[in-house]
């Protein structure tokens, strides 16, 4: 199931006719409010009294020339401007190639360098989102140039990489954010792991190797995954060593295990929702389904149900 | 099965008929090269050219009185006398119910001390085994008293256990040496996991937690695993951080994946196997065959076969 999903996030054909199916439209509902910034806006105010914060991420598809990316950086100024008029909870997720990071490395800098002065006025931290393997280097190299001038950067690494413990041990001394996920691409087996018993393994380890620096402020650490056993269990290892469930952070996707969500929060979990919008949600939400099986099923029934 | 090879292990019955059975007395060469101490000795001067080290453990049973204590103890200051005499590469393992910690704490101590300065003359380690749960806190609490004397004392922790990240965090200031086990009795699973997945997430985690404080040299680190997949994650991890490959060692008993050991003693691992002998054999064997489904196929091989 994972190869074919995979498979179709990247098929030209499918990505350009299966979004215009109005019950293939109607589906992705499930993990996406909407389209526009107002519906995603309104949409996380469902989580403001419960405590829960947001990540916001506009969703794109890669860019033909840097206007492009200008553009991008502006609607993130926009939105960072609709947060503070709400005074939400909130910051924002891009992804580097949105800012053009593959066109001009130095203007993508640039541009994210703006953006994390406007989110430092609120103190909000922009994220550095993980695409696929070709982009590892260049995303760890731009977010260490960024957090050299800018501490309010964070960034996400993927636990099925087997890079990954190398990159967090190189990371934490710039007093890091990390947002910790499992990976969602379809990666030869040379370079990550494939089998689910690998990945929860790699990313169990990592997150409890992290603990001590998440408890001793030296590292902001967020757990992106939907698999609440992986987060018992590393919640359990900081009760067992003494770290305060609050000082790291679950990151789960709007409209997944949104329960969870609620009880987590109200246990005393620090909670994110990280909720996504914008026209090419596509490849995205094919790798959503991807990464679970159960939100094919449910994919399915809001299709046909 | 594994449920019905515990409570096997425990029964009264079978421990007294089972072990005159000849067919279960040949298959239990598998994992053990006799009874006696010479039989033990011969069969480890086989692992020497090869370089990897031994541990050595007289199996028992519950004691009576302390004079079997003290017995046990003479037992273990002739091996570690054979031992000198082979210049062989060996240290002890010693379960301490044996020394009678359950009947007189102090005695128990004081016959672990001598033990312990007996084995530092050749700067060789005396190692605590770990039992059923209701003697950690009493193994933990003797340990520590011990390890401030003599800081020649290992002990073994159990992965399955949910208190062992806890177990670790307090142990790492003393710079102990930590044997961890995937843990092998029939604990319930309020304090211990019982799924797979649960108990090799938690004993990756804890091993990679490890690492660092072997790599400092704080921590000597063994890992008592047959499973090699595990061994790999850890490794893996190890060489990505930059941690030597030497800095822990791999424990296995004789007869157990024979190949491996030497296969990762001829990579530069440190590899140790543990030699069990004695004649109460029948609740430890019958320990090994639940801890893997491939232990039990090849006993009734070679019972039967």
């Amino acid at each position: 199931m994972r190869p074919l999903l995979l498979w179709m996030a990247r098929n030209r054909l499918l990505k350009r006719w299966l979004p215009r199916i109005w019950f293939v439209r109607r589906a992705v509902r499930r993990f996406m409010p909407g389209e526009t910034v107002e519906e995603a806006l309104d949409a996380a105010e469902f989580f403001r009294p419960h405590g829960i914060g947001i990540l916001f991420t506009q969703l794109g598809e890669n860019l033909a020339d840097l206007s492009e990316a200008e553009a991008v950086a502006d609607h993130y100024h926009g939105l960072l401007e609709m947060i503070a008029a709400r005074g939400m909870d909130a910051e924002i997720s891009v992804k580097p190639t949105q800012l053009g990071l593959d066109l001009d490395r130095d203007a993508a800098e640039r541009l994210l360098s703006s953006l994390a002065d406007h989110a430092a006025q609120r103190n909000g931290l922009v994220w550095l989102d993980m695409e696929g393997s070709a982009y590892t280097d260049a995303t760890l190299d731009l977010y260490r140039s960024l957090k050299e001038k800018h501490p309010n950067f964070g960034i996400c690494l993927q636990a099925y990489l087997r890079r990954t413990p190398a990159d967090v041990h190189a990371l934490l001394p710039l007093k890091p954010a990390i947002r910790m996920v499992k990976g969602a691409y379809d990666e030869p087996s040379s370079i990550a792991f494939r089998r689910k018993d690998e990945v929860d393994g790699a990313y169990q380890s990592l997150c409890v190797l992290m603990l001590p620096h998440a408890g001793s402020g030296d590292l902001r650490l967020g757990m992106g995954t939907h698999d609440t056993k992986l987060i018992e269990r590393v919640a359990a290892h900081a009760e067992a060593v003494g770290v305060a469930k609050n000082v790291f952070e679950i990151q789960m996707l709007y409209g997944i295990r949104q329960k969870e969500q609620l009880r987590l929060a109200l246990e005393g979990y620090r909670v994110l929702a990280l909720v996504a919008y914008g026209e090419a949600w596509y490849a995205w939400y094919m790798r959503r389904l991807a990464e679970r099986p159960a939100n094919v099923l449910f994919a399915l029934r809001q299709m046909f149900g």
